[in-house]
């Protein structure tokens, strides 16, 4: 068994692209513009100040971010967000603030926000088993929340939005995590988004933070340095140590979609291309794989299914991974195969799996 | 101009040891038992789960630290602890929690201490400058405070603690992000220790806590997840996703300070070995460099000095970066010079420091 990372269809931490993980191979041992390990230079050097500002551009570039925005790098991951998001928003407003319940993640965030404030699930997928997403018709959102907090995509189940959501009079706020510079985003249109590195992006430990400074006027003051949006912005993401690898990484990951991918728009026709591949593979199954989201609802990012019985998938599994792929069982809470494709996964390997499909149906009739 | 890895003295993040940088350097494309780039794999692997369990159990030999202790892996840094400490033991208590006062970084902890809390600062080094420690005879603990709270190594005055403080009927709580393993510490003294990677444990990202069980009876239950040390020792620090990367290189550095260097005597030999060498440097320079810190409470981590005037300042750390020594520049609160010898230093490298320092003075005689 030779696993390849070409093959990797982790589900998170995800693949990075080959190119990058060379560079970050010879910032080992040297960054080549100091001749030092990138794991031993001073977070308050000239060298790591170049890196945050290069990566702050690089994504206002790649988004067309307007410049009332902040872009804030920080640690904790999106679980860190669930707390920082109402600390910052709710305040001592009696109207709830609403909240989508989607799917794994966007559950997760609720008990969290609870603990900061009242707040109003507007719609749950949960009697459904988060098989779909709520169409327009399905939902009403107050004019009176202090924000709407929903997840774009949900990498558990395999659903993903295909539109903006909320009143454009109340702050959206989108947890961003697995489809953050897969696609054009329309950024404009929310107040925050986050997104931690470790599916499109970079390594885990580093969590990228869009923030329209407007959000911060009221801002409250007695919070923990690190949990205030304000004193990160102001310190410009180095407040205290930031985990200088990762944010590396995510620097060289920014460059690759600029100059290499060519922008957004580029890569939102590659993540496609990649889905149709693997979508189409189970649509011309005749039912052999079992697509679990809806048609409308499905992800780009993350493509789940299920074979007719649990032997079945285990020897998909098995034999997948003797032919060098790897990361493609579903998620914990859920089970079943999950084929995740975010950025880094490459068309032919998109190509390779969907063969490997075809060829595993051939070889299992039913 | 050529900088060296081996000649780095920079106080933080600090240099790895050569041997952990090259193992790091192989995983970027492939973990030798596994095929993959270590910045693809999931955290809920069971490689990462064993990454987990053997970087705790190393820590656990190298200290021999007792069962009723948690190892935690955390983000965040220090300055996450400052408030997550106050956070687990103020609790609703009048008694004041006591801090010491000793330099930099321990003035950091203050104010994040007083959002949850009240506190009593025992002793303040502000009108000595921060130039020495308190002897014991300087130092009331009161018996009711709910904890002590103290920083063993100041990394910009260069201030070192030799001894333990505090009571044993009062919770000790450490913060020894800058000479944690690099000495045996009584770890069984403290009730809960910290320490973030980047001086002597890994890269920056990961935070090291070590915590008696038995305070966790009467933890707080509105905390925010990621804030709350029980959830985080239920989840066996796997709680949302940690940074994979920093926690492999920390176990790579665990394996060197066991299997190379042969445990934490062995290496505080070394250690003591090199300040011993930068300190003669200075003892016999005849006051051509002043160092900062009063004999007695000397930092085996960071020597501090000056020379006599800001120009000859600059023309040291000139001279010296073109002999291929980096990281030497005081901290930005204060100047001066500032020799990081984090475990990673080796003995030849502070040799090569020292000898430089003797060839400077010669050439600039006074």
């Amino acid at each position: 068994m030779k696993l390849q990372n070409s093959l990797n269809f982790s589900g998170g931490p995800g693949a990075l692209p080959e190119s990058v993980l060379l560079l970050a191979q010879q910032a080992m041992l040297e960054v080549p513009e100091l001749g030092l390990s990138v794991l031993g230079i001073s977070h308050r050097s000239d060298w790591f100040a170049s890196v945050i500002t290069e990566t702050e551009n690089n994504i206002r570039a790649l988004l067309g971010l307007p410049r009332d925005y902040h872009v804030l790098l920080l640690q904790g991951g999106a679980t860190q967000q669930f707390s920082m998001v109402p600390m910052l928003l709710m305040r001592a407003q009696a109207q709830a603030a609403q909240y989508l319940h989607t799917g794994y993640w966007s559950g997760k965030a609720l008990p969290e926000a609870r603990l900061q404030g009242p707040i109003d699930v507007v719609w749950s997928g949960a009697s459904r088993d988060f098989k779909s997403l709520p169409t327009s018709a399905d939902l009403n959102f107050a004019a009176d929340a202090p924000y709407l907090h929903y997840v774009s995509n949900e990498t558990v189940e395999g659903l993903q939005f295909h539109r903006v959501l909320g009143r454009d009079d109340v702050p959206r706020v989108c947890d961003m995590s697995s489809d953050f510079l897969s696609r054009p985003c329309e950024a404009e249109r929310f107040s925050l988004i986050y997104a931690h590195a470790q599916k499109n992006l970079g390594p885990a430990g580093v969590t990228v933070v869009l923030l329209r400074d407007a959000l911060l006027q009221d801002a409250p003051s007695n919070l923990p340095c690190f949990l205030d949006y304000r004193q990160q912005a102001q310190a410009h993401s180095n407040l205290n140590t930031p985990p200088v690898f990762s944010i590396y990484v995510t620097l060289l990951v920014t460059r690759w979609l600029l100059h290499e991918i060519g922008g957004l728009a580029k890569m939102a026709h590659i993540n496609q291309a990649k889905a149709d591949l693997l979508y189409q593979a189970i649509d011309s199954s005749a039912g052999f794989y079992q697509g679990r989201a809806a048609a409308q609802d499905r992800s780009l990012m993350n493509v789940v299914f299920n074979l007719a019985t649990p032997e079945l998938e285990r020897a998909f599994l098995r034999q997948s991974l003797a032919a060098g792929f790897s990361g493609l069982a579903g998620h914990r809470a859920i089970g079943g195969i999950r084929a995740s494709i975010y950025n880094a996964l490459t068309l032919p390997a998109a190509q390779a799996l969907a063969e490997f499909m075809d060829d595993f149906q051939r070889q299992n009739p039913a």
